[in-house]
This record gives C-alpha cells, sequence and structure tokens, in this order.
C-alpha cells in the first residue's frame, strides 16, 4: 500500500511516541523497529526535515517527538516520507477534464480520501493508549526500552 | 498512495477497456495515456505477465484485454503491479505478537481493507460506462481511438 520507507517511518514514531520525553539513539531504534540502522538513519532524517522529530548529536543524543504524540497523526508521518494526495486535476492535463475527473481519477481520488480519512483519524497517542502489554507496536513482551527519559530542551 | 507505474498501469487498462476487441499499438497507448513509451511498454509487459493483457507482434500488433472489462477490477490490475496486502501476521516477525497485530499494525491492515474494498468493487467497465463525453478516462475531447477493432484471435 505504501512503500517500505514510510512503514518503518511508522515504525520508529509508534516507539519514539513510547517515552516522548527521551532521546532515543539510532541505534537502539533500529534494534526495536527490526530496520537496518544505515537505512533507519535517512528514515529518521527524514522525519526531522519534517520537524515531527529533533535530533541531538553526541552521548546521551538520538531523536525525541518534536511535540506530543496526541498532536501527531498517522498521516502526518505518511505525509513526511511520501504523501497521500488528493485529485483536484486530471493528472494528464487534459484540458477538457481540468477539475472535472474522469470515472477513473475519480475512484482513485475516492481512495486517496478514505485512506486520508483513516490514517489522519489516529494520533500516536491512539496507538499508544491502545496497546496492551502483549501487543505493544514494535515491543516483544520482554523487550525494555533500554533508554532513560530525559527532559526536553 | 500509490506509484507512478501502478497510475500508468490503470490508464493503459481504461484505455484498452474502451476498446476490448481491439489490438491497439502500443505507441498509440501511450500518446493517449500520456505515458513515455518505453515506460509504458515494461508497464504493458508486466500487465501482460499477469495474464490481464495479451499482445501481438508485428503489423497489426499491440494489446489488448486478457477478458471482458466486466471481468477485470481495478484491484486487479493495482495487484499486478504493487499488490495491496492485508497483514496477517506482525511484519516485525515477533513471535509473541504473530497474529494478534498490534495497534499500530492494526491500522494499517484496516487501511489496507478499505482499500480493497474500494478498488476491489470496480471493474474496468463501471469505469467505462461511467463516463460521458467530456469526461472520457484519458481522452480529451475530440481525441479518437485511431485503431479498429479485430476480432479476438
Amino acid at each position: 500500500m505504501f512503500n517500505q520507507t514510510t512503514e518503518y517511518a511508522l515504525r520508529a514514531m509508534a516507539c519514539l511516541a513510547y517515552q516522548p520525553e527521551a532521546m532515543v539513539p539510532t541505534t537502539e531504534l533500529a534494534r526495536l523497529t527490526k530496520v537496518p540502522p544505515n537505512y533507519l538513519a535517512k528514515v529518521l532524517q527524514e522525519l526531522a526535515g519534517a520537524d515531527l522529530i529533533v535530533g541531538r548529536r553526541g552521548v546521551g543524543g538520538g531523536y525525541r517527538l518534536a511535540r506530543s504524540p496526541a498532536s501527531i497523526r498517522l498521516l502526518d508521518v505518511i505525509n513526511a516520507i511520501s504523501p497521500v494526495e488528493r485529485i483536484f486535476t486530471c493528472p494528464l492535463g487534459l484540458e477538457t477534464h481540468g477539475p472535472n475527473l474522469c470515472p477513473l481519477h475519480r475512484r482513485i481520488d475516492a481512495a486517496a480520501e478514505a485512506l486520508i480519512d483513516i490514517y489522519g483519524g489516529v494520533s500516536l497517542q491512539d496507538v499508544v493508549s491502545d496497546s496492551n502489554v502483549a501487543q505493544r507496536p514494535l515491543c516483544d513482551t520482554g523487550t525494555t526500552l533500554r533508554v532513560s527519559a530525559r527532559s526536553r530542551r
């Protein structure tokens, strides 16, 4: 449905949402999300570029959410990597179509709208709050987050 | 929402659905769909590989639908290029999750289900039948399909 980078971004954001005050090292996020560290580093840079997370270099560094989990929707994460776009005008640039989409593009637009509704209606806080011990996103039973909460800068 | 190759595949299939008996040359399909011919040629090969279209080389050659437009859903076209996949087991392979998805992957699976419902409920015939003269998929007013219907082999 969406590319692997987006799936990885959602994993990373869900992990960070459990400990929104903590700076989580990239290596730790890679372990928890089961994403290759180099790949994840690029994903995190994209998320930081979209102002969804903030990073700090050096000892005690890593990434944390840029704002509260309640204010970040899954759609925001997806849009930072591979946006879900409504279709407002003919993708072929046909002048006689313009904003009056053909039946094919009306269907594609309707599907985009459905995705936006679904992902726009769920925040990271919803995901975290909805968890139980056995099915915490990305965490195996017994897996603990080996980072300590730090105050926000 | 999906990659450009899938969008191009849907365009090509919609074009072919208007004239299901005709062999439409790749160059003509490229003109109608506004897709670079070399790119479209690869897309058509993928669609042929998925048994959605059949091709014929040489003079009078091209591609036509492998079966009736009513029996080909938009979902079939999408799945031939970039499948929409439900999530039946934890993508991270966490043993304690298994088929009991975490809240994150439950949401992603719900979105996949919504897409499957939307695209699975629309056939190429629906798209063609739903058209009016001004908003035929991929066809500008005055654009005519410069191919003649041929009997099926």
